[in-house]
């Protein structure tokens, strides 16, 4: 054990997720192919390999009929932390040693960055001891690196062989499953024997479909802001002074605002994919949140809670417009000075241009991705709302209330925690059934543990033909490969239980503080799911 | 029990206090008075009737000489929330009930401008039982409402009087509870029979002295940031390439930011304290910063965790220099501009106004409290430190490093928290000793509950006159009679044990996560101290 452990850390290690009934027995499963529609031919022609592999789901019963033999497997973490990330390497350690005591299991550091340079390290029971149930990705760091061009593929080819790898398993989001969907046909081609598997993460919760119920790490992350959203409500609700204006961490899709909006009950929560459905305009959704703050100031509630996820810019249609033209004109070498931008954009664009907050103006200026795009990540948009809206009640003839705004950003915090008890179990089941897919020799699949709403023991395991997930999309201009990333359904029960209940949140003070994640006693506590994940 | 409340909220609602063995019985105390220094006639003058009281200790045995007789007794928030105020109010209920079944509890609403308009509500079993072991100070709210002249002290009599008060119990910090020093002074020269107590609260910890060993609140709060900072620091050593500067909430002293580091070790941590001792100027605690950086980047590591506390600014010597002829200008009307400011100031302030960042610069010209002076705490110290370390780093012809800096602020979260078990059962037996003070018939206490390193049945508790820890300061040019805030001291142990660990934790990565707080299971978790407490 580590010294350098907080007391939770070392009583966390001792913890032993409940493994699903399905997976209990490596040598006592098999792959039951399940029939789905293979209408996907658009991919056809760059995955002639792998497009049409079927579901299988994993069933009891029959002996597998494979030899009990050693296996060599590699793994790497891809993109940002998500809680659980050590527990799917544990589950997948366990199993490759319950299969053979002599199977070993190699960790790529640094991310597909470490594939590339071969850079790993034999991941033992010694090493992994100190890692059961903890956060981070600190066993293997990780990267955003890309296996995506020819000569990366050739490289990884390269390293599985060297390695003779059987399996590789990459823990990653929708850019990285979509390399592996690219590896996975790639070794096909070159007859590579390294089976491609993987596993989704993302706290984003952007990761999801018909088979992934939800990608690891959401679960976790979203307790943790919501234990810091539920403590701000409260503190809000005793001073009764303060509008908070709480930003959320994960990217383009709302699914952890409107999980922490179930959690918490907050007044106002911005979900992108409905902005984007109603079409509205920024200064609409500005008056929104004034609507709000003149009415709550009538009844004598000058304060409130209001939820904005990180990636809303980009569901705000003449937003995307104004970036468009941004990103057009820095491409072409435009002048990107505030003093000149305008006689650049066209009408629209520069009448919403001149109405933003300066401050804002020169993020949208100043910051580039590695593309030279504007970096919307880095747009303060909490502090963007809480300019306009400040001016909005300054017009406002019905308002005599005091606005007194402070901001938030929730994000790191919630990426690296002490995995929840689901992520711990999930994450367990992820990492067993990558196992035992690369020891029953399929590739190019996405682990899938369903029917998470039962107890462990009914827990279902499933490989979802990467293939299947993917779409052709345009990027930078020509079409691409890629995951889609999973939006809020506007039509499904999370949002629609949220859509019901969100009236009287406004006016009333219905907050609920969830309070920090328990890890002991109650199991209604301890082992308490997501709201998005029992409604949906 | 209301509706509007999480899981955990109701759970925590059945946890029970521990109450410790002389507080068992409210029948069967007496007080035994405890010799002290009387040596601070300085402010004989201006509490001739309570300068002189004695320090009393509550004891066993005797059976206690007063009648039994319903307690009418008033409670009131003042500022700030931290977390178990609830508690102390339920230990206040509970006890006037032993005492007497008929005594009554007044809670004045929004803090002491509540005692001034009489605005109340009974406090009764029924309205108590929602908030028991609950965060925030909602049952009454709180207010920084100050009373302080002649006419409120003279309007809080006529409320005591017309209300027929015991005792009138004042939750809160030091400012506070110099308001209580005044207020039993002006009541026993009057002849208003209300008995005033002072509760120990805030989550700064500045409030603590030879008897008073915590406020109540520092543990709740320094855990949940503790939480945010071991798991914003897990995330730095998995993504390896942030450097985390957070600023944490705790005004002037120290207090937070040394505890919190305590529990997670992180590479760097200032101490106002000991800038001050040494006399830094901010440009040496730049160079410190970026010398750790890279120190680092040296040993190949370009990420860490820097802990800034709020009231850094203020241990300047400089900056105090700095802002002190800024206050001047501003009070003489002087023009606050940019452009004009530098020739207003003379030498060395102006210099290093000119060496602050732009926006630091705007910050400190515009801000102004309501009494004209600079806002400190809209100062963002932590963009300061980034801005100016990032200058000094371009200098540096030995850093190759990548420096990306992220900053954060952690406080409301932490000051509406549901109390930890410490906070619960420290919170419960302050209000029980607060009764039993009222009870006793002694006035101009600050309740003071001893031995929290021991069992909870081991707990002592002591009656602390007020004006023993009020001294005299100048304020705006005139001499106040204050309570002075407890600094960090350099010499003790909790600052010892970091300064001795400090150097090893910089270059190495020996981060702890304590993880969420846990009310179940494993005692030597759920019922832990914080380090600052049980290094006293």
């Amino acid at each position: 054990m580590k010294k350098e452990m907080s007391l939770l850390q070392k009583e966390r290690l001792l913890y032993r997720s409940q493994i699903p009934d399905i997976l209990q027995d490596p040598l006592e499963v098999s792959l039951e192919e399940v029939p789905i529609a293979k209408e996907n031919s658009a991919i056809r022609e760059l995955f002639p390999k792998t497009w049409a592999m079927p579901l299988f789901s994993l069933v009891k019963g029959k002996k597998c009929i494979l030899a009990k033999r050693p296996l060599r497997v590699g793994v790497v973490f891809s993109g940002g932390q998500a809680p659980g990330g050590h527990n799917v390497i544990c589950g997948l350690f366990d199993t490759l040693k319950k299969i053979h005591p002599e199977s070993s299991l190699i960790g790529f550091q640094d991310g597909p960055g470490g594939i590339l340079k071969d850079r790993a390290i034999e991941i033992t029971e010694e090493l992994l001891s100190s890692y059961r149930n903890q956060g981070g990705f600190d066993l293997l760091g990780s990267g955003r690196g890309k296996i995506e061009k020819k000569e990366d593929l050739e490289l990884s080819e390269k390293v599985a062989r060297s390695r003779k790898l059987d399996g590789l398993v990459i823990i990653g989001g929708d850019d990285s499953n979509t390399n592996a969907a690219l590896l996975a046909e790639f070794f096909l081609q070159k007859g590579c024997e390294t089976k491609i598997i993987g596993v989704p993460k993302t706290i984003d919760g952007d990761l999801q479909n018909e088979h992934v119920e939800i990608s690891f790490g959401f679960d976790t992350a979203c307790k943790v802001f919501s234990e810091e959203i539920g403590n701000i409500a409260k503190d809000a609700l005793s001073a009764k002074k303060y509008y908070h204006f709480i930003k959320l961490m994960g990217r383009s899709a709302s699914h952890v605002a409107l999980e922490c909006a179930l959690q918490t009950h907050p007044n106002l929560t911005l979900i992108g994919e409905e902005i984007l459905e109603k079409r509205m305009k920024l200064q609409e959704i500005v008056d929104l949140i004034a609507d709000l703050i003149v009415k709550r100031s009538l009844a004598k509630r000058n304060y409130g809670v209001i939820l904005i996820p990180e990636g809303i810019i980009e569901f705000i249609p003449e937003m995307q417009a104004l970036i468009q033209e941004l990103n057009q004109i820095a491409a072409t070498g435009g002048d990107m000075q505030t003093a000149t931008i305008l006689s650049l954009l066209s009408k629209d664009p520069a009448t919403l241009f001149s109405s933003l907050p300066h401050s804002i103006q020169e993020e949208l200026l100043l910051g580039r991705d590695p593309h030279g795009n504007v970096l919307l990540s880095q747009v303060e948009t909490e502090k963007l709302f809480i300019a306009m809206v400040t001016e909005a009640l300054a017009k406002r003839k019905d308002y005599a209330g005091k606005f007194q705004p402070l901001s938030h950003f929730f994000g790191y915090e919630g990426r690296s925690a002490l995995p929840s008890n689901f992520d711990a179990q999930y994450c367990t089941a992820l990492g067993t059934l990558a196992a035992l897919l690369v020891h029953l020799e399929v590739t190019g699949m996405m682990c899938a543990i369903g029917h998470v709403k039962e107890s462990v023991s009914q827990w279902t395991a499933k490989a979802v033909p990467l293939t299947s997930l993917i779409h052709l999309e345009m990027r930078k201009g020509e079409k691409k490969p890629v995951i889609k990333k999973a939006l809020v359904d506007l039509k499904k029960k999370p949002f629609l239980t949220f859509q019901e209940a969100r009236e009287k949140w406004k006016l009333q003070d219905s907050y609920h503080c969830p309070g920090p994640v328990q890890f002991f006693g109650d199991r209604k506590l301890c082992d308490s799911l997501s709201a998005s994940l029992y409604l949906r």
